[in-house]
């Protein structure tokens, strides 16, 4: 397996990439082929681990490319345009069989522009979209979309409900996946104009497709363990994602200053760290990974734009998972026999 | 100062409504006028404190209500033919002078079509909005629309953004509120169109409205205790606010477990419960008391719906606070007088 990595996209580009790739090495069997400038990669290497790349692991590889998307570029424009970009060379790679997996913690509009127009769309699905992987309790949760398609139509949200469905069975081995609506309240009448026709089609279309819909959820039951996938446009989704994101980071600050408050609260805290680590464990949304582009004919993975050498880790080794389940192939055959179920 | 509090509405009424009350009667200087069946609450009094009303406390009044707002009622319906409901009678007595400030935590949609209909919205104010309070870094955040207005225009936004203006300067002496706009990204193209056009309109109004705008924010920011304010339609608003409270509940149900997960871990946390208490009390939303429905001529607060008796006990504690800061009045005086500073 060979998995491609842009190391010249995202906030903390190309230190942590390359980072992350190496302390993901020896964690996963794959080989990864880190795009981007090579001259500054291996110069980065050498200073980072006082060897050449080839001494690490000969499982790492190199393929140059000269440009970088940045995130100011205008998605469209840098796809055509930025031939050899980290980012294009991804993409064209993984197309041509170069590599079973694209990750990148670019610019996240070119990184959907690119994965439509470069790699395609899944026979059958209008509108690919960002899959996020959230803690819940006792489980995790699926967000789709969580941020790719800010204007949608209620046949995308049953797309997206069909394809967690896919996806949950496949990965997560959940025979029958509970899929929700996120709205403001749970009765049928409750929510925009776009939730309320969602709810509708997704009722209709439900047993046919072989969909476990559970109806609307709230926000506030969405960490319950009880529901597997949240279906909901990338405008609200995103808004979801960022929102549990930032009480996270509050909570954490919180709990730390709250342990830290004086010497005494932090000699009293010592016999409760175990607890504490495992409670941050449960909270770490790094520990998820990053979200998958669902749609699309490839596994494309989006890592998070701040991406650390720690999240760059996690998200090499569920990228290889990602592979080794085949969820795409499975996406692809499911949508394609469907036609001929309906019969 | 009378407070009026809605006892038939929620899902604990009127139990919860009734021993909030008795709670709070001590703690405050206000009159509390216990609105709805005036059989069924004397007895709820007498076999909760083995008395008459009377003797609990002379502040404590009844009036006599004979019918019940359900939440299944439609609104507009509920309020024009359930004329001796405990939520029409007391939204007749706020308008009447007959009582400060009314409390009710019933049918939502019902409470806002009865504020509209039955009190009258400030005169320059297209919809009132219902406004929570978070918990945030070292301070709190004003959540406005949290849910009353689920399609909105650009116009009703900037609206949002004034009225939350005018009350955090008034009630929380922040001399220059920081207004954010809920939004999935930072820059000014983001969003969907509601958001994008917004945004120009608080741009381009925000000097001469007095509205210290900051400009997008995104939900892992919104905590941060920089933002003092942060303006979504009701759909965008009260995903916002549910998803806060879903987390908030599977923080706190990891953190028990965490703590509680073996004999050893129960012991060692024992030093630390000073810190987890600290903590848990930062992360409490209850605390904070029940949203105001900002825009009405008159104060009207939103008691959650699943309020028990220590939630009806700060939020009444809340109310009184309101009334005493004269927010509303203030708020008809901005806006009335904005025209002439136009001039």
């Amino acid at each position: 397996m060979k998995i491609l990595l842009d190391s010249m996209g995202g906030d903390n580009a190309p230190d942590a990439n390359i980072r992350g790739a190496v302390n993901a090495i020896n964690k996963i069997k794959a080989e990864v082929i880190l795009i981007g400038k090579e001259e500054v990669i291996r110069a980065k290497i050498k200073e980072f681990y006082g060897k050449e790349m080839e001494e690490i692991s000969d499982r790492l590889k190199i393929r140059n490319a000269t440009e970088t998307i940045e995130m100011e570029d205008t998605p469209t424009v840098a796809i055509k345009h930025k031939k050899d970009s980290s980012m294009v060379v991804g993409f064209k790679m993984l197309k041509e069989n170069e590599g079973d997996v694209f990750i990148s913690a670019g610019n996240s509009g070119a990184l959907l522009t690119g994965a439509t127009l470069l790699v395609g769309r899944i026979k059958g699905i209008d509108r690919p979209a960002l899959a996020g992987i959230l803690p819940a309790y006792k489980s995790q949760l699926l967000l789709i979309d969580a941020g790719s398609n800010t204007n949608c139509k209620p046949i995308n949200l049953l797309q997206f409900a069909q394809m967690s469905s896919i996806y949950l069975r496949n990965t997560f081995q959940i025979e029958s996946p509970a899929i929700g609506l996120l709205n403001i309240g749970t009765e049928e009448t409750k929510g925009n104009e776009l939730v309320r026709e969602s709810y509708q089609l997704l009722k209709e279309k439900a047993e046919e497709l072989n969909i476990n819909f559970v109806g609307n959820v709230e926000g506030r039951d969405a960490f319950s363990g009880k529901i597997d996938a949240i279906v909901a446009d990338g405008f609200t989704g995103n808004v979801f994602l960022k929102t549990t994101e930032g009480l996270g980071k509050f909570v954490k600050k919180s709990l730390t200053e709250s342990f830290t408050k004086n010497l005494l609260a932090k000699i009293f805290s010592i016999p409760a760290l175990p607890a504490i680590k495992r409670f941050s464990k449960t909270m770490d949304y790094k520990s998820y990974g990053g979200a998958l582009f669902l749609g699309v004919k490839k596994p494309v993975v989006k890592a998070h734009g701040s991406s650390d050498a720690l999240l760059f880790e996690y998200t090499l080794i569920q990228a290889e998972k990602f592979v080794k389940n085949k969820a795409v192939d499975k996406m692809i055959e499911e949508f394609e026999k469907e036609p001929k179920d309906k019969i």
